[in-house]
């Protein structure tokens, strides 16, 4: 386990008084935390304009469910090698839509390039990715 | 399946240059169906700014390996009644740190609502949440 | 002048080290400050959220040349009523393209309602809008 | 001036009904518009991936009054050789804000770089960037 710092921080009283009722409201119970988060989620925005960084990514693509699983095809067509399937999930929608989500490992540069091609898919009718910097 | 119906677009020479190219760079095969898919997505845009409208979500969640898997929890705390969970993958991505994602359907505002507390809930250190329209 | 408290926080000594080489790469020269940015920023976001809340925005427009200046005909189409232009910026691209910068006051629901339809304006090619709340 | 192409589309019925409601709410009064519209918009964001693409940015700062003008300080440390201010406005916003909208040219990356390191000016407490490729 990591050795804990304590680090102190000046505030103005209302901005202290607003940060602690919007943590209230989002549910923390410890202000402490609440800094953390935001202290993690500016480094790993940092870390995501690195191309080369170790990212996990999320892709959703839904699509018409005449086409068969699409976690190969995609794959296939997309420089497979950079990337790592972890793990995907396919969810029947409705009659007309299914939902995919594959779970991805790799460098950032080559999961966007991914993300930017794959609703030209044949079938694919929205999709959404999101990257997480990882380690 | 649904009429098809022909339209015609005027565009100067130079933009469907650009246009060829760039739909030829993400790998489509045909300019109608490069031009369905921007339109779907304003579209589906244009839905998810209404707060009532049906919605699909992925969850994105890396959270600490000594908290146990967090789906009840989550749902527990955020007025589970309005929101399904259609389905949840984990993933062990490190010694320190897991990945959670979660399918959930609800209205675009109980969802927005859920991603804006999520990273409240204790062990979470990052989250991410898409959202898409469907129907 | 507000009243100034000292807050204390916990952070492993891990993340603290990462964070003060992000923050010194962007510049601070003080960790106080660069904690209260994140807080404001995480307490700005929160607002935008509220359609309701006072707000400041900032329009970018790029237009063909040949259309006059848009600011008027904007503000006519678009309730103008409930949005209050602070200023305006003109600049001359190149020999196709103006770019216009408009900075307007007023509440996060109108504001965005314009910034949903300004690229239907006649003329304009290409839009963007950011929005912060005040006070 | 360019040649004008006419190119056909094909879309299902009912995906054409939601797209025409949508661009007549939108304030459109032609199809044809609306297509170059969504298509000069995916041509746009394309670019913005490419660091070394000529682009045109906004950059929004709300700071405290009490700083003076801060359009020389941030081009100073900011490798302003690499960006071309073309205009800055200048807003008094309240008692305790101002806010500058600084226009600038230069390449993709040179603009994101600056943009990352803004927030961490003395006195800057909120800023926000818009980046639009041109040419």
């Amino acid at each position: 386990m990591d050795k804990i710092e304590r680090v102190g921080v000046s505030l103005d009283k209302t901005l202290l008084g607003e940060f602690d009722h919007l943590i209230s409201k989002q549910g923390y119970t410890n202000r402490s935390e609440a800094i953390r988060d935001l202290i993690r989620e500016s480094l790993s925005k940092d870390k995501l304009a690195n191309p080369a960084a170790p990212a996990v990514a999320g892709v959703f693509l839904v699509y018409d469910h005449h086409f068969t699983k699409l976690t190969d095809k995609l794959l296939k067509l997309q420089h497979s090698h950079l990337l790592q399937v972890i793990a995907s999930t396919h969810v029947h929608l409705d009659h007309h839509n299914c939902l995919e989500v594959i779970i991805l490992k790799g460098k950032v540069k080559d999961i966007e390039d991914l993300a930017n091609n794959i609703t030209a898919l044949k079938g694919v009718k929205l999709s959404r990715m999101n990257l997480m910097t990882i380690g």
